[in-house]
């Protein structure tokens, strides 16, 4: 794969969602979705495909219902990836899927700084019994020191939570958080010098489309009112320009759900977003 | 029923309805939707159903094509509530079945502060040739002086209207109004400050769902452009907090509407937000 | 037709489209959600349609897979209206139709001032081969001296692009820009400033649909997200009060994608607001 | 009137039904669906609307929430369209608009011969506590003897039941009952021979969309699994030629629960096929 | 229990689903289709809710991406359900969750009889390189001996398959199979005939409910067309009326691909037909 | 391309439609809905795309609103391969595409036996005032000679007329015809034997997804209540088996209309069945 510095992957797997399935189709939405896109991105001011080199890797296999079979997968066709120095663009599926992404990662960038938006934290200890889905990915990453808490921050929490230890034990696990309750008097500008300061060195960010409001985003698992705007999470994306991301997803969008394919075109805009700020400073 | 504070309380009818209906199966959908909430709110910091004793005290009996009949029937249901001092959750439904809420509300408090976030003002004198029905709501209430209007407010109007007067009236009668115009030059901070300013003493709030924008709100009878954003209506709503809410209902909730149920799980939100409120100085 | 100052006229046609098809049945659409329009503007202050005399001129003849011939007919059909000083309020169709309807337009009063909000500039020189579909509209009215590019501007444009030439061969042309990028550190009234000064003389308004945020307007046929808010647009929209304008579209509603109406009611309220705008100064 | 056999007229009310409403929008949704008729009925071999001088009469008047105000107005309306020997075809609405519509007819023809496809017989005492809404239409129609029993049939009856004696009653109170399962032995042919020896002299049908198989007819409110296909009610209502039919009403299609407008366009032809098969024999 | 001869059981869980999930909404959306049930069936002349007794015994619970795990959640569940006697009517979830129902029921009646209605014969030694998911349901009944192919039967099976040994492969394993192709000869009687024969002793019937054609029942995850219509599958199941059944299933209905709950309220009816047809004979 | 004998091609165009757009889509919903395919046919006992060694050819150009200028390119497309004996598996678009076809296959084969099934002969003589578009086809075809209509059918016409004459019309063009009401005598096997009759020599068969019943093909721009049913319509196109077919359409599924995929999934079939047929009895 000479000259390519980025590829995109979908993960054609959902049996981590806890609530509305769906997610196994984000990769075929997005995709479809992606005609819309064209060469140059005029905010960022770059051809993000062609200076990338990008390329569609297609999907990875994945096993209904053993979602630990399917972690291995992942994992699997994600650490030559890594390891090559090339930059996955990585295409959900539920969010159980960043974790073994997060260690392929980190097989080869070590213990990684997280930027994360969602509107939850997804850092609960076991949920449903179960060590592995889409409700304690973090944690797990955190356990498994894949990602430095000192260094990463969780963006847009919002929503009824169990107990007030919940948001307090994030902190406790020494993770930044700004909540949408923290955005709203922040701003955009506000929240971005924020995230700056948190995320450090290597990163990786992973977006679930749930941290943007149900209105731009209905198509999802387990949505939850008052989130971003498409303009915000637009900004907000286009701020990390000068980062070093080594990788990033967009997950949790749920074409059963969606409406005139809004959610599938705000992914595959982000997407490309995303890969806009990657392909800035890159050298050609 | 020891130790309930708090009743949820569904009124499935949707004969008021002078365009779209559907609202009849409000209390199912925001019922559903529900299932996505947790005890505790970590913006108002309370567990509102733990702290209320809330129960779902089920559904109203309503009787199809008759709508004075189905008054009576939900006044009765209602005054043994709000006689024994519990706070009822009330989810509509059209927005003809506030009236009856407020006659055996006033039964027990006398005429109340109001505060009401509508598109409409519901304020007609009759429509469609009757005195009852979802546009005539609080102009009965006024004259069965069920509501106060030097103490009561609408905020969120906008739309086209019949005349000029329409608007005028609503200062003729002695209420206060917010309208969308105004509401974008005060913000959400200005305008809390003149909702607390008007709504002294015992209040009911009266939210109908199409107070909120159709992008975030859908599924809604007579849906206007140009309405509240989720943010906006929540932090409206958590502005209330300190006062003296003995009861409220969130109508207008047109199920056949919606999409990926945005706007049930919305409405269910926003009652968990006002049960919050409620919560939050009651004593345990 | 006495006394008639403005008619609303539908073009049903799509056939300019490159995406998705639908917006045929926009007229159709605007009409049946024009039974939530009242006569009163509260926030302009006039009614518009009594003052305006307006009628419905039903629909102009079109013919399906010919573009050039459904050019002619729509052109046959304004230059009547036009000629008689008459202010057309047209629903398309795709936004193939402006260029007939500028064409009947420029008859009567020159070169024109051209207000356009969209999320494209609609001004390639040609597209999938030909000189003629929604994509190259204004490169056509620019060359047949319909609209001054001096006196023009594009607000909204967003998206990914050909190439950077895109935007500055905008400039080139003559044209003023005013991207979403642009609008968002502007405002509402720093963009209508810009707008109001560009704008000179007699104006021509074309609004397409696709200029606002797929979560307000997803029915539509080439989405692009991040763009205008249901508030934003009527706001601008409004602002326009004091041009002369001597005729309007709003184009490119597609019907088949839209929930609960959602769509078709910000385009018949955006017809309406922009009608308020012209009567308001009209003699009567 | 001169010239007009027969009228097109909707009766846009929906608060007699106990389930899912939306029949309001009925006349709406087969008038958009007319537009796919064309003027000559190759089976009947007539041209229908031509032969009957046929016109859209509009709308009745309705008053939401009020079902027996909503009933004079219709009866208001039909009587002098039937006192004139016009045939009317009406459009619903629920079926609790048949009542009045049977009081006009039977002013002009006495107790008439009913010829009534459904699901269900609505033939209830009371409802919901109620003497009129739509599922008590022929009792009521029976103690007015503006039918009479005798020659009277109920065709496609099937679902759950209250009790054995929901079906035993019907024969108690004279008329003739065909269920689906005595139509799946008797096939058309033989179905259509005992409606046409029970349907004796002047006659009236009532098609309710109910009485088709959701597949065909999903936009309704009380569906019922187990239905006429679409080619077996075409085949039903065509053999009714001959009768003398002086009325009919297609009624129950609620479009908020249509796909691709199917049962609209179904309702659609059953109303063309009906008054073709009432042209046919008309003197012209 | 007592006096409880049978109970509903939903089984929310869609993890061993290849293609479109959604199953583990299928509970809730037959329950809420349930309101239209009333307690008398006419046609197999019983009320089969008040006869046996049943009661809604809530859901198993389920861990997502688990299908072992949940497995053997469903057959606890199971177990003392089949040891008591009672006839557990089953909701599914995909078919993957009836094995465990079988081996609870095998505990009890050893290898029983199978009545298998579904386009697919689930047979497969494994599907996505697992033993376990809805693919392989009755390949592992049949060897963990819960099945005699020898008394079970497969009905409607039809669509593309691997090789020509996927039908052949069938009969080795000893199982009768009537294909749409032959039910298309033998017509409703001919098959029930067939059905009779083979189904003899202790019976369980599964049906799964893309058994019907996607026109009756679009809410399925690998619909197929050229299936059974409703009137057909009632039919069928009604003529199990006298097999000696001790439980059944109904599967795969997927509610985020319904239209207006047709699928679910064949869903229903079909519950409710076969617990008429096991209600019929008991003893009261 | 060594080996192969058949080719799947898309003709994403659908600007000569007359009613509902869309079917430009239906290339990518047919591709999506073949995912459910596979390789063994066990009805007519082949296995398709592995005896044509079949490959997806790809799409078209085409030219929106240019009519004429994409049947060019169509025909140029479409001639290679006709001239090199492939048979192309064709995917519309709307009917208006099968007439290049037809050319390009002439050139080849001379005029054709047409196999004809619709619920319209698509043959005036002009519509909307042109010679092209999908109404006019198969006049057109017959004029330059492209089909011999001694050879050629129509099956499945129904639905209202202009005028008696259009029927008789077909006939005296030279055409045979089998409306539904005559399938409906005539049944799968009689009309099996007619089309056998008359379909001589080399045949290409044209099947419009709109002379299937709206239930089970809702998405398509000109519906017809009153079609085939899903096994009827495999059930003559299986029965096809043995005739010399040199190639085949699949035309006017319409995506934006559809529900659960159902239409998609059935083109999607009914190309398989046509593949079968036709491989059948090939040379390997």
């Amino acid at each position: 794969m000479t000259g390519v510095k980025s590829i995109f992957v979908g993960v054609p797997f959902d049996d981590g969602t806890t609530f509305r399935t769906g997610p196994r189709f984000g990769p075929r939405a997005v995709r479809e979705a992606s005609r819309m896109l064209r060469p140059y991105n005029p905010v960022v001011e770059v051809k993000p495909f062609e200076k990338l080199g990008m390329i569609d890797y297609g999907d990875v296999d994945t096993v209904p219902g053993y979602i630990e079979d399917t972690n291995r997968k992942i994992e699997e066709t994600l650490t030559p990836i890594f390891s090559a120095g090339i930059i996955p663009a990585v295409c959900g599926g539920d969010h159980s899927i960043t974790l073994p992404v997060l260690r392929a990662a980190a097989k080869k960038y070590g213990a990684l700084s997280l930027i994360h938006f969602d509107a939850h934290s997804d850092c609960w200890d076991d949920y449903f019994g179960k060590k592995y889905n889409h409700g304690t990915t973090f944690k797990r990453a955190l356990e498994e020191k894949l990602i430095d808490p000192t260094r990463s921050i969780h963006v847009g929490l919002r929503g009824p939570l169990y107990d007030s230890t919940d948001l307090s034990g994030l902190s406790k696990m020494g993770f930044s958080v700004i909540t949408m309750k923290k955005f709203t008097e922040l701003g955009v500008t506000g929240t971005l010098r924020q995230i700056l300061e948190v995320a450090k060195g290597t990163s990786y960010v992973s977006l679930d489309i749930d941290g943007i409001d149900p209105a731009f985003a209905p198509a999802t698992g387990t949505p939850e009112v008052g989130g971003f705007t498409s303009r915000e999470i637009q900004d907000l994306v286009r701020g990390l320009d000068g980062k070093n991301l080594i990788g990033f997803d967009v997950v949790e969008v749920s074409p059963p759900y969606d409406v005139a394919e809004v959610t599938a075109l705000l992914a595959s805009n982000l997407t490309y977003e995303l890969c806009s700020v990657i392909a800035k400073h890159k050298q050609p």
